[in-house]
């Protein structure tokens, strides 16, 4: 599996510096070397989510949706009414999470495609809504919502405002203080290009309140614990120590390079490449709203699935399967991890091959 | 923190193997692949744990503290009432987990040190206790709890019984289907020797029984999802795909060396090696009852977190330093992980070296 070209949107390739990493030994963490890296990985994180100076970044060892239930175990409660946008397996995860936590909400269902509208809102000003949940970036449908839209709503009708940025995290600008948003979540696995392990949170002081005066029911993601702890750059249990360093290099290497502004431009001009390349090829794009994370495309003249086995083992290239009703009719190439233009002519390549064998 | 030998319980140090695979690129996930790499971890988890045929194993994306959570949460309610062992920080733990998931229990309180004795259980018998939970080595203190005894009481007493092994697992004798063990948790860092960020939990179908029956308070910790998802080598959410095929690695490695005995000689030569050459040094073994994975010591003439720090800063060795009450009196020499007897003769050197010195 080690020599696999991987446009998938996560697992992703890594930077030769990360993968550096990976081989090296994993040291003892509770020293003042390690929470050195941990405070590093939290100033460096908010700075590129433009949080505010007084909010804070944890770090939890779990997936992203590890991350997403944290946000509501912590924040949300039975007196809350919250609304949330569900536009694909991501947004349907919110749901069933708000059921199972019986916070009250209101769910927007959203066409797979289709872009977030000022009429998908309306219907829900001066309703006495408290929290809003949605995903920036609903990555099994490739749509980017309107974070503006949604930023304008909350503030004015008071919502508290839980982003998953999950696969659009330094792919797509994101001002978490002009959207005056109170926790942003995303993982170790997407545009952050190391392994799989951790979800990032960033929380500003409205969520610091929420959490100070909610009963987590799980120990595990109790964010008091994690913010108590995060203080000294610690954790209070054993942390995926070699995925946080190599955050850490990951990190250092995007601010060396100009920051987010600049690993969101070669983030884009890389999906823009892809695009412009794929014009003649039986594929519709599927997204009114793209992100510069992924292209949806669905193939017009074979199964998606069948397209993704083909191109694994006979291309040697990954791309990203969907699942559920999509799995045959969509999928997703990324523009995420460690990527360049060169990657996207050999897929493009693969692609005409297939074409020309009549495959699709 | 690259050439650092480490003598901690975790993260310990890994096999070339292990590490080449860190180095590599992460695979992409959702695939027959990465699949079969799941099913063969359970598989030689379950045959190094003695499992019957007909449990389960599964591999959480968390620490070993997620699992001691996962277990209580998915196999105990309040209907239940369970005796838990409280020998030090992780049966604190337990006690503390129970309390938060409102399950009626009875702490048996023990000293740091003392082995568990007949006495210690004598007056639960026939008290209507559901369930036992402990740890088989109380990683904070150094003692292995006498599991025939604890055995014995669940059978008599028809409780269910939930054993973290997470530091002990692969380093002493652990029977699951003789003892009638319904759940035992290890970690990826300890013996496992790989890095941290997975908890694996092995399913005896008792405990298959109780999952069925109970409904877990958190989505991402539901072991009905994870069973149902482990079925075709898959997790419910992106796992830390990295270090599970680092646990393939070393698993086959274990099990091409002669399986499960022979990893446990090997560990306990090394933690006799090392007792043997420490008799001359300023240390008492301050546990009734060892494990071959640590070796737990009272420095009478100097702080243990002075020699801890002495350790790291001066000669590149880190020994486990203890936290709380037991920061200044107690440190701990750990056997796990990819160490050999050269390795302790550099350690007993450089304490020999801090006694010259008149630091101990």
């Amino acid at each position: 599996m080690n020599n696999m070209l991987n446009f998938t949107v996560g697992p992703v390739m890594s930077s030769e510096a990360v993968r550096a990493i990976g081989a090296e030994q994993v040291p003892y963490f509770r020293t003042a070397e390690f929470s050195e890296v941990m405070l590093e990985n939290e100033r460096l994180v908010k700075k590129f989510a433009y949080a505010t100076k007084d909010s804070r970044a944890v770090f939890l060892t779990c997936s992203g949706s590890g991350g997403m239930e944290t946000a509501i175990m912590n924040t949300l409660t039975k007196n809350d009414k919250a609304l949330v946008i569900n536009g694909g397996s991501f947004g349907q995860r919110f749901v069933e999470l708000l059921e199972l936590h019986e916070i009250p909400f209101t769910e927007i269902k959203m066409e797979h495609g289709k872009a977030l509208r000022p009429e998908n809102l309306a219907p829900y000003e001066e309703k006495g809504y408290t929290a809003f949940l949605l995903q920036k970036h609903e990555t099994s449908t490739g749509v980017h919502y309107d974070m503006d839209l949604v930023s304008d709503f909350c503030k004015r009708n008071k919502c508290f405002l839980i982003v998953d940025t999950i696969s659009t995290f330094l792919t797509d600008p994101f001002d978490m203080a002009a959207l005056d948003a109170g926790i942003m979540i995303t993982g170790s696995q997407k545009a952050l290009a190391c392994p799989p392990g951790v979800a990032v949170m960033v929380l500003a002081p409205s969520a610091l309140k929420r959490i100070e005066q909610t009963k987590c029911c799980c120990q595990y993601f109790d964010l008091k614990l994690a913010l108590k702890n995060q203080e000294r750059g610690q954790t209070p249990w054993t942390p995926a120590v070699g995925v946080l360093r190599q955050i850490n290099v990951r990190l250092k290497e995007i601010d060396a390079a100009g920051g987010v502004e600049t690993e969101i431009k070669r983030t884009a001009a890389l999906a823009q490449y892809f695009r412009s390349k794929i014009k003649d090829l039986p594929f519709e794009i599927v997204s009114e709203s793209l992100s510069n994370a992924v292209t949806p495309l669905h193939p017009t003249t074979a199964s998606a699935y069948e397209i993704f086995l083909k191109l694994k083992d006979e291309y040697g290239i990954w791309i990203c399967p969907n699942g559920g009703e999509m799995k045959e009719t969509v999928f997703r190439v990324g523009h995420i991890g460690a990527l360049v233009t060169e990657d996207y002519d050999k897929l493009i390549e693969a692609f005409y091959d297939l074409k020309h064998k009549g495959f699709i």
